[in-house]
């Protein structure tokens, strides 16, 4: 996938070009989302494709869906872009649109049995027992006992519902990460959906937080949301069809042992044999 | 500095608009960059400003300022452009320009000794035994002994030189890091400056590479290089003056002291008191 030029021999040298940890061809076994679990986001710069989990986070997804299914979301922006951190969006001008819009009892977590089956990643980082991935989506959880907390945990990408101060408060507003993973936000926050294509048009929102000495920005560059919608109401010929990495695999646990233990010979030093899940790609393919 | 709306009084209701996590107001001391160890890159959708690090990468600092002094990277390209990754630029075709520039024995760490001063994040995260800041970068180190390694940490948004298989074979060919710390990659690579201005242009720069199902970038749309240059060598009106947050002081001691409590109400269970040194904002400001 990267673009890796040829090695070229001049004058008995062979000069390489520098690659920078190459990207291993691997076998992937590949799944379909569902129509009705993903979501079309069309910014002025780009199509990005949403999967939602209602497996994890149901009541979050039912509200996201039903309001994305109204239109609630087209035209509005992302009024709070937070460079490293995060791109909120929603209605503005409070009290409006958003007056009529439920507030949603906090899924931070959920309750898994001792043997559950997910594709363990590492035990004991820095936040959490267990890391791993379930579903594509990079979840961390307390030590097993017959109820484990477990939780999705806030990798790049993710898709979280924003809140106040109380547990309970979320409506509409939601933010993606865009940064180095705010994992403080675990389990404080509901994270229901993952962005699986488009993440660097997301990455190119545009920043509405300043720093000191800089021009204040012109709220109506912020950037806007043209339409939101389940790509089961996006026409046929406009759906973008994507696939995603199957992480419930060998596959993907054989890609994981890979990746602890870095054989290529670019590793000259081997790193520790450790992995931050939130640094370990799952890959996309569009099908049409 | 984030965009916080108002509270808005409804029908006996405190509405609050969802904030996530307030940025708090604390206070800093600035220190100024030094103009001959800073770097100003115009990329075509805007400026980005990166700190050299010459007292922990001394020779690659110093083949990269004589680069930039010369122009060689004004026009070229970022050619390797991975989501989630990295941006990587330099010379393309290789064996002309390239091939006049020496190979750099690898920087990839330093020893400290035991009382060396920075200051401390975390003991035992998952990659190393310290990590902590000094002079505005993340660093990591091994156990203290009186030779104890220390090294530049890959945290998003700094600045390393790309290499071939061999340590000792960098060159011009740099690499800026754009999504979750790649830290398997500390210690096998330079890492010799940070970008303290314009991340979010760096986050902008065309991708350049694919995933199954996309059509081919075309090269001409990879982003160009408009000019890199020291600051110093930049006209006294174009300069972009910068001042960085110290990271030496007592005062960013006890904002990381905060940011491990997270007193604020917004935090209404407290995360685990750890913290992620790629994910401590070191703040900046323009003064010029």
């Amino acid at each position: 996938m990267g673009y890796i030029k040829n090695k070229i021999i001049l004058c008995f040298c062979i000069l390489v070009t520098p690659i920078l940890a190459p990207i291993e061809a691997q076998s992937t076994e590949w799944r379909k989302l569902d129509l009705d679990k993903t979501v079309l986001l069309t910014l002025p710069h780009g199509k990005v494709v949403i999967e939602l989990a209602p497996q994890f986070s149901p009541k979050h997804v039912a509200q996201f869906s039903k309001l994305v299914k109204q239109g609630f979301y087209d035209g509005e922006k992302f009024y709070r872009v937070i460079d490293g951190f995060v791109a909120q969006g929603g209605p503005e001008g409070e009290g409006k649109k958003d007056k009529s819009v439920s507030t949603l009892v906090i899924e931070e977590s959920w309750q898994t049995s001792k043997d559950w089956h997910f594709s363990i990643v590492q035990q004991q980082d820095l936040f959490a027992y267990q890391t791993g991935f379930k579903d594509g989506f990079a979840i961390a959880r307390d030590k097993p006992t017959e109820n484990t907390e477990t939780w999705l945990t806030h990798c790049p990408g993710v898709l979280a519902m924003a809140r106040g101060n109380e547990p309970d408060t979320a409506t509409s507003h939601f933010y993606f990460v865009i940064g180095q993973a705010p994992r403080y936000l675990d389990r404080i926050m509901t994270v229901f959906g993952r962005v699986v294509y488009g993440m660097n048009h997301i990455q190119s929102i545009q920043r509405t937080s300043i720093i000191e000495g800089e021009k204040a920005i012109n709220p109506e560059t912020f950037t806007s949301i043209i339409s939101m919608k389940l790509m089961r109401d996006v026409s046929e010929k406009e759906r973008l069809l994507i696939e995603v990495e199957d992480t419930n695999t060998i596959d993907f646990i054989e890609k994981l042992d890979k990746r602890v233990l870095r054989e290529d010979a670019f590793f000259y030093k081997k790193p520790p044999q450790v992995l931050d899940v939130c640094q370990v790609p799952v890959t996309s393919r569009i099908v049409k």
